[in-house]
This record gives structure tokens, C-alpha cells and sequence, in this order.
């Protein structure tokens, strides 16, 4: 249920409420929007009877939520959320552009990317520290000392860092070195995880299962949500399905779904998503297209040295030339490219 | 194999040539491009000789085709393919809009379709005759009321019509009267369609399946153009996976796959690619940004009442609003949208 | 709607009865079971008035029928239907199992499959004449040829034989020759084959699409009976899946949920379904445990010659283990194997 | 790449052979079959040059391993492993079944059921303490309470407990307590979590993850492995597919081809395979018919009121129906039934 409080409502009184909510055995989660702030409640099982809340000075309304993830939803809070990762905002009208190296694989190669991406527009620099391989054989990043890399990229670029963070025991450094945290694919139901970056304070980039389905992810972030961040973007990476041509099926479709049933912004990863260099360009033009607030790109100063998912990235000019290309979609629907400001960049 | 001809072959030396290919039991493809003539080999099991053509006079080269699909593919024919259907170019620098209900009920219906469609831009009205249903109870359409009604529209609004043919029993009726046959998804490896589809000289929409892959579009596609029709026209409509909350899952990875294995055009159908009124527009967008030649989209006077589909279908101000939004897209990517010539329109 | 009839119903009384649910403008389907006698009625749109029927001679009870599939479903017939296939019977305690090879290639394939798979105790040679291929360029089949080497087969061992029909224009010759009609997988949904087979009084095995599901095989099949021909028998064959080791994924939860939605027999192709030689014998063990009433198995006297589908083939070694293997778990689930009688075999 | 070694070998030659595998950097994985010893060499990348090893002494040869996975494979394992959990094997003739609630709910709950399972012949009580859950507002287990109340339905009948364990964070605690460590679907990539069970010397049930592949829960098998725990037993429960009539379609298809590829036990979950309790018995058999080499099975003293999974579960007098019918297809293909020796039972 959520409980919408009047415009004019007082701190005791809003802190009477959320007391009775306690009360109850319920959990209140207090949501600002711009027209209004108001409660959500969870941990009731069934419906929540408002006649302990209408009566109650400053309750405005009691308004039953019917999703299944309630402090994600639109229902919940009607206006978009924006992100603030360390100073960049994600879901606001600029389109955020997150690029780099499937892995960190050494100081040249972050560097030369972080520059080569910096230069060209992008507000991020992405980079695998700590690598989820399906085999135990594969290359696992260079962890702690790929940390540190991706620092250095920051430090000498302005760009934010996001990396992934495969498990809990790695979290507090990863949470300590980077600007926001990815939840990959294969932990996006690893529950346990979500929990723990719920209570952190730090934003998270929660990126779609291959096989869960749009409710399954809202769902995921309502892990994180409920226990007090509310800083989450959503990603969608592409999802399994028969056709084999393509690395994954970009699903698109999941854009104007997640924009209509959340309030939370999304990112599209068309470097998973289609898995083929030259089809970078075109999907990650379709995703600013549909309706997307950022995208998160593939981009290695070698490609065809690179360590891991080297097909499916872009050299530094054809990240120029995508640039150039969404720049003009953004504009088309409304819309503009985030631009670090002066004293940010070239640090 | 594919035999490159001289620029300056003669008429003899090409019908020599061909005299050849088919005295070996193989059966020759005249493909001609801007800057050359070739003939595509059909017919052979394994690879042929090239030593039987290369010294013949005319031909300047025998180059081996490797994918399965031949005459369909960019080995075979490097220019893009633009299907002129009725004076109307499909694959060109305009992206044509084809609209209309999902079945023809009656007159005042495929007529105010038609007028709403015309009005804001579309150059084709489509709308089922004959439906193919899931189930025998469902509305089968109006069948050749139905072709007549549509030829109505056309009458009076100088578009173009598309239609679904379901049967080799009514594709003689359905080809006299439509301006570009239909193949649904249901019917994409109905071979013996197929090859009598291939056997008019018709323009063919060709849908890809529910569970088809891309390759398998391409080979149902070679199926029409093995029989002589090159005139066909690939739809990507969405594929069949796990997500429910979707009708399906738009596959815009297909449009760059297909645009660079093939030199056929590409339309987009994001009315059953999502499957949701609201998510119609944004897909229609991204569409466009991937790559497609044209949209076919569901529009019906009044969505509410109609007898299928009518979750999926705009009316008519949601598909102006389309329109405008789509042509901002189609500009963003250095194309233009398709204008009924003035004395086409309005008859 | 089901009309269930007195036990002493009169013939004039039934057609009385009938005769009302036509002006109604509705179809009677009589349906015979071992206890009673019942009157389905389809093509009405929405429910029907039972006050129209009750009062009539002759009438017990009126049962509205909820699922979309009618004639096909439990809820209107209740013993389970047994198809006679030209003395054969498919659905009984007997576990019937057709074989052979993928096509037809020549005569001594053929013969040497029939002789073969008759010694180890199957009862239907099967063998494709028409076969639909993903190809333009692939063997299509002996097609006429094809029909005259299976009957044969039939002629020299007492088989019954089984063969594709791929498309109206050829079902004549086919049912001509064949004494069980199977519609392909990717046939599941051309409806106008379903109502031409429908129009026969032929027996029917029906195979599953590759990506349709278990509601819309007994929609496919509701195509059929509501024609006039109950003669239908539904094939497992497998779906398609992101798993890529096996050909395709075979569902054996079909089995339980077909028998206890519809009493329509049951046959599980498991050559297909796991489309690895090694699989097959496990899977068609699978499939009779799980409650089938009859495989489909691909045979061949040399597998690795075949000209398609080798892969998936057994020699008749392998054929007569698979036998004897499936006879143990037929009597482990209270079933025996369905044999020729003498004077039918080896003629 | 596997070396094998000779029969007489002796103790002081092997130590030198894996020295050298150690010197140049690899891992030595000491592998005993019936016939032979062998030692599997990971950590390479690209092939191991054989020179380096086969003239030392008791090097009888040395074989290449072109599977991904290796110590999993049946290249480098060819006898069938056996994994004992406290007493009972899996993987040897006999049939193990697994039975038990969801989750556990309260002590009458798990008394009810293990005396239950335990009557008709389960050697496992299965039961969720630590429950990941869609949702994090469901039920999410008793957690150490729920592994106390196993321990007591393990104490009353001689039950051995398999038990989910969900992080690495309770890994202890379930380790301390439960006999087989379940690894659940969502974990199935959670590579952290199969180190953990890696580094431990206790067996670990793998379930296949809903939208891995075959090969993917090799890998996810060859993590756990090559940390040197060698018990695992893999667990095939059902993929996620188009069909969604049953909760799950369970790929029967990967029993015959995991244990062609692996030499590791194959254990199958019918009723999250299928989730609709009338197919359980009926996907029960065919598991076993198949060549799986055990059951999971959810069971409840009273499943209508169960909290969670409550359709899928089934009550004892149906497990006991289950027993009797599994046991006829274990005989059918050369198996029996797992018995507990009298002194384990009822203490």
C-alpha cells in the first residue's frame, strides 16, 4: 500500500505514521517526487487495511499497490528517477554513454580506452576487474590490481568508473574503488548480493538475467530497493532464445515496459546484445530510439587482441562514428548527450 | 558459384554461357547490378568447377558462394535490392509505412482505415481477408468481400494494398487484387506456397516465423527467388521466447543480420513485435534507427471494437503521432519518408 | 456446449435435437462414448443458452464446455479415443510403433527398412515421398515414386504405411496410397490443409509445431475433428530451445498433460526429438514411461549413407534393442506392444 | 590433456610426474578409475606439449582432452563415478530417491513428511531452510531453525538430508549440517558459491540452471571439480521455454547425453520439471526410463496448505504411488531401488 501525505504534512507527523506502520510489523519507505512525497509499506502478507492510516493527521491517501514489485513501480512513484552517479545523472533528459574493455587487461590497454572513450563523448569508463567466466580455465581479471587501473582511468580522464561486482566478498572493495556497481546477468536472482549492495549507499547498474523475464528483473530491484537504495538503473543485455546468429535477442521490447511499469532508468548493452561488432552501431541507435537513458559499450583500443569478447567490440573510431550517430537519435526524440563538464575532463 | 560477366559481354557470349550451366543439369540466374552482370549457379550438389566457365568469352570471374542461401544473398548481389511494387520503391532511401486493421470487417471500416492512413502518410493499407486463425471458431475474415473492399480503398485513396495470401487456393484470386502478396508467419515454411509465389512475377512480403531463425528466413526467401520473383521483401514481426508480458520479442538484431548477409529490403512489424498499443511507437522508432526500409503497422478507426487484435492497434491521432515521430527518425539516419506522388493520392 | 443424451435416446429424438442446434445456426458433432451418447456443439460465439435444449426428449444434462479446443477435450468426450488405422489400433493397451527411414530413396532402401523393422515388431513402415526440405536446393523426395515404393514395402511385409502429406495439391495421391496422413511440424498451422485432411475420413497423425505450443497441437487437431474426422493422432516431436547440443528439446511433460486434457492418442518421435542416434533408445523408453501410445522411429539398413536426417537414424540392430528395450517398460507401466497378426505379415 | 599411467607405477614416479605438471605451471588432478590411474592437467591455455611427459617413467600415454570441460568428461573418466553421501551411493545400480517439503515450515511439517518418505522408501528428506525467493517479500525460509528441524527428521527415520544452501555467507552452517549440499538453479553461475562447495570435501547436488545449456552445467560441475571436490551429482529440473502450460519443460534429452559426455550421477527434479502435481508420477518414470540414476520429489503432508509450491507437491499416499510405479521401470531397465540397511531406519 502506499500512503500519500498532504502537501503541508509536519516531521512528527509524517513520523507518526511511519510509527504505526512499524507498529504493525510492516517496513515504511519514505518517496519524494516532485508533486508529492508519500509512504510505501511492505512485509504485510495480503492487503494492508487502510482504516489504520486514513484517520492519521497528514494522510492524504491509502492507495492499494497491485504490482508485485511495489517501490519500483510507477504506481509507487509517478515521476522518473534520476541517478546521481558521483555527479553524472542517469534517467534525466541527457543520454549517458558508459564504454570500455570487456576486461581490464593492463595499464596500456585502460588507459588507451579510457582517453580513446573520453574524448568521444562517454561519461563512464567500464572494464572488468573481477570476471564471471563459464569456465574455471578462462582469464578471472586482474581483480584488486584491476581495481586500481580503472582508478587511474578515472583520475586521468574525469570519467566515472562501473565494474562488476561478482560476489560479496569482493563488494567492499569494489564499493570503495568504483562510481557504480554492476550486478552482471548471471547474479541478477543471486539474492544474498542484492541484499548486500541494498545496503550500501552506492549506485547500482542491475543488468538483466538471460533467461529472466521483465518482471523477474523489477522484481530483483525491488530486492535491492526495499532495503533502502534507491539508487538503481536497470539494464537490459539481451536475452537467450533459438536463434544463434546473434550472441543473444536484443529484447527492446523491455524499454517502453520497464519505462511504463517503473520509475527507474534504464541502459541498453548492445555489445552483448547482438554480439557482432558491425551490429553494434545500428542496436545501440534502436535502443536511444525506444526509449533508452544510457547505453554501456564495448570498446578496446585492439580488438582483435583483446582477452575476451574481442568480437564483439568497437576500436576507438568506430565508438567516434557511434557518437555521432546516436547524438543525432538523441536529438530526434527530444533529447541531448551528456556532456562531462570542463573541469571534470582531461584531469 | 556466381560467373562475374565482362562489362562489354555480348548478348550471344552470356546466352553461350548459359547454355552451358544448363547443359551441366545446373540452372542459371541472370542478377544485374549497377556496376555489373552476373549468373548465379543453382542446382549443383557441391561445389562446381570453375574451370567449365573461365575460359568462355565474357566472363571476367567465378567466384564460389559459401552461405546455403544464394541468390538471396550480398555474395551474389552486392547493391541493395528495391522492390518497386506498384511505383512504390521498398528499399530505397524512403521508408514506406504500410497501415491499416488487422482484418477487413467491413466497408466504413477500411474505408475511414484507409482515408486515417492516407491522410498522415502511409503509402500502402493493409488488412486481412483471409485470416488464418488458432482456432476454427475465430473470425476467418471476409475472404473476397473482403479483397473487394480492400480495392475500394485503394480506389479511393490512391494507396497501395497488401494482403495475406493463406492458401495456393486463393492466391489466384488474392494476386489479382493485391499489389504485394502477403506471406504470414504461419505459412514462412509452407514450401509449396512458397514456390507459387515464386512462380508469379508479384511483389511478396515475406514474414519470418515465430521460431524461425534469420538463416531460415534467408533459405524461405531463396525458395521465391530460386523460382524466378525477385521481388521480395523480408519482415521481421517478432519471435516466440520465454517473456510473457510481451505477445513477442521483437528480434531488431535481425535488421543489421539481414541487411548485411542479404540485399533484400527489410520491414519492421512492431504492432506484433510487441503486441502493446503503448509500445507500438517506440519500436516503430527503433525500427528505423536499426536499419528498416519500412514499418507495417496496425491501425484500426476505433481499436476497442475490433474484432482482433485490437490491443495492438493505434487509431488514427496515435498514428499521426507515429508518423511525426518516425520521420524525425528516419532524417536522424540520412533517409527520407515516402510521399504518395500528389496525382496517386485522394482519386 | 455438451448435450449428454438419455441412455434410451431415440434416433427420431437426436435429430430432433440436432435439427434444433442447427436453426440455432450452431454445428451439432455427435460423440460416442462406452457409457453414453453426447451432442457436441460448436461455432456459436460466446455461450449458449442451455434453456434451449434441456427441456427437449431425449436430453440428460447440458454441460458448457470451458476450453477453447471443444471436440478434442476430456470435458466433452471421456473414455479415450482409439484410432483404427486399417485394422491397427492407436490409443489402446497396445504400444504401436512406426518405422523406417527419414525419405524414401530407393527400392531397396525401402524394402530392406520394411523387412527389417517388421522382424523386430513394429506395425507402420514410415518413409517420407514428399518431403519438405529447409532448402530449395535439397532432394525433395521420390514424391510419386516414393508413394508406389512404400505400398511396396506394405505389400511384401503387412505394414501399414505412414508418409507425409505436405500440401493440398498433393493429398489426394497421398491418401491415395497411405493409410495414415502425418501433417508435419511445420505444417501445424496451415489451416487449410488441417480442414482438407479435415474433409477426409482418413487417420491423422499430427505432429507438433517446433515452437507451437501443447494448446494450439490441440487447437491444430480441433481444426481436423471439427470437420468430421476424429480419426486424429497427436505427435510429441520436440520444440525448439536455446539448447543447441540436441537437435531439438523433446517435451515428454506433453505427454501427461495431453492425456488429461484431450483423449486423443499420443505417438512421441524421439528421432527427431533428441536427433542424436545414441539418445534415441533412451527417449523412446522416456516416452512410453511417461504414458505415449506409440513411437515414431527413424530407421535406416545404412545409416551413414542416408541422404537426410543419417544422424538420427538406428541400423536394425539397434532397431530390434530399441524393441525389446520399450517392451520392458511397456509392461512395467501395464501395456504390451501391439503385434501384426500372422496372416498380416510377411504376405 | 590426461596422462595415464602405468599399472605398476609406483608412488615415488607419480609424485615426480606431477612435480613437472607443477614446474611448468599447471595443476596435476589425480584421477583413480577400476582399470587405471590417470592424472588431468588443468590450467593450461591451448595444448600441453606431450613431449614434456611421455618419456618420463610410469608415463604409459598421453591423450589430448578436447572437451571444455575436462575432469567432468568421460574422456579423462571413463568409469561411472560413484558418489557416497554418508552411506548411501549415487550413481551405482540402485535408484536414490529424494523427498521432502519446499521448504520447511514447522517441526509437525517435517515430521510428517520424513516419516512419510522414509516409509515408501526415500533415503534423502529434502527441505528448504534458506529459500532464495522472486520475491523479497515471500516467505524466505526458517534458515538455522530449518536446519535443525532436518537434523531431527534425519535423527528420527536415518534420512540423510540434502538441503539448498544459497551463499557463501550460511555455506557453513549448511555444510555443518546437511549431508548433500543442493546448489540451486539460480546459483548455477554463481561462481563464487561453486568455489566454496569446491574447496569443501562434501557432496554437492548441481542443479542445471533454467536457461543453461548442457554444456554450461559441465562447466558449472568442472568448477567445483577441479577445486577438488569430485562428489557431484547433477540435477536436470526443467528449462525455461515458450510452452507455459507446465512451469518448466524438463530436457530429458540431457540425461543420455550428460552421461555420455560425464562420468558424474544424474539425479532429476519431476516436479519442478513439470510443476503441475498429476505429471509428477508419470515425468517420474520417464526420468528413470531415461537413465537418470535418482529423484527429487516434493512432497507434503498436506500440499494445499503448503507455502510455497503447493502445486507441484504431492501427499504421501501419492509418493507411495510413485514408489511402487518407479521401482517397475527400475527394474525394466536392470535397476533397483535404493534401500536404507534396517540399522539406519526408524532409529
Amino acid at each position: 500500500m502506499l500512503i500519500v501525505l498532504h502537501p503541508d504534512v509536519t516531521k512528527p507527523q509524517q513520523d507518526l505514521i511511519e510509527d504505526r506502520i512499524r507498529e504493525l510489523g510492516f517496513t515504511p519507505h519514505a518517496i519524494s517526487g516532485a508533486g508529492r512525497t508519500a509512504i510505501g509499506i511492505t512485509g504485510n502478507k495480503g492487503a494492508v487495511d487502510p482504516g489504520h492510516f486514513r484517520l492519521l493527521d497528514g494522510v492524504a491517501d491509502c492507495i492499494p499497490v497491485t504490482a508485485p514489485y511495489k517501490l519500483v513501480s510507477r504506481e509507487v512513484k509517478r515521476e522518473d528517477t534520476i541517478v546521481d552517479v558521483a555527479g553524472v545523472l542517469v534517467g534525466g533528459p541527457a543520454i549517458v554513454v558508459m564504454a570500455g574493455p570487456c576486461a581490464v587487461e593492463n595499464e596500456a590497454q585502460i588507459l588507451a580506452s579510457a582517453h580513446g572513450v573520453a574524448k568521444y563523448g562517454a561519461s563512464f569508463l567500464r572494464g572488468g576487474a573481477f570476471k564471471p567466466r563459464t569456465s574455471p580455465y578462462d582469464f578471472q581479471g586482474l581483480k584488486q590490481k584491476g581495481l586500481e587501473l580503472l582508478a587511474k582511468g578515472r583520475a586521468e580522464t574525469g570519467l566515472k568508473v562501473v565494474t562488476e561486482v561478482k560476489d560479496t566478498e569482493t563488494l567492499a572493495a569494489v564499493a570503495e574503488s568504483a562510481d557504480l556497481l554492476q550486478i552482471g546477468a548471471r547474479n541478477m536472482q543471486n539474492f544474498s548480493l542484492l541484499e548486500a549492495v541494498g545496503d550500501l549507499r552506492k549506485p547500482v547498474l542491475l543488468k538483466r538475467g538471460m533467461s529472466s523475464t521483465i518482471k523477474e528483473l523489477l522484481m530483483a530491484a525491488e530486492y535491492i530497493v526495499s532495503r533502502g537504495n534507491k539508487q538503481v538503473i536497470l539494464c537490459e543485455r539481451g536475452i537467450r532464445t533459438f536463434e544463434t546468429m546473434t550472441r543473444n535477442t536484443l529484447d527492446l521490447n523491455a524499454i517502453p515496459m520497464l519505462k511504463s511499469l517503473s520509475h527507474l532508468p534504464v541502459v541498453v548493452d548492445p555489445s552483448h546484445g547482438i554480439g557482432i561488432r558491425s551490429g553494434v552501431l545500428p542496436m545501440a541507435r534502436a535502443a536511444v530510439a525506444a526509449g533508452a537513458d544510457g547505453l554501456i559499450i564495448e570498446v578496446h583500443p585492439d580488438p582483435d587482441r583483446a582477452l575476451s569478447d574481442g568480437m564483439q567490440s568497437l576500436n576507438i573510431p568506430m565508438f567516434a562514428e557511434l557518437m555521432r550517430e546516436v547524438e543525432k537519435i538523441a536529438h530526434a526524440v527530444g533529447r541531448t548527450m551528456h556532456k562531462m563538464p570542463e573541469h571534470q575532463r582531461s584531469r
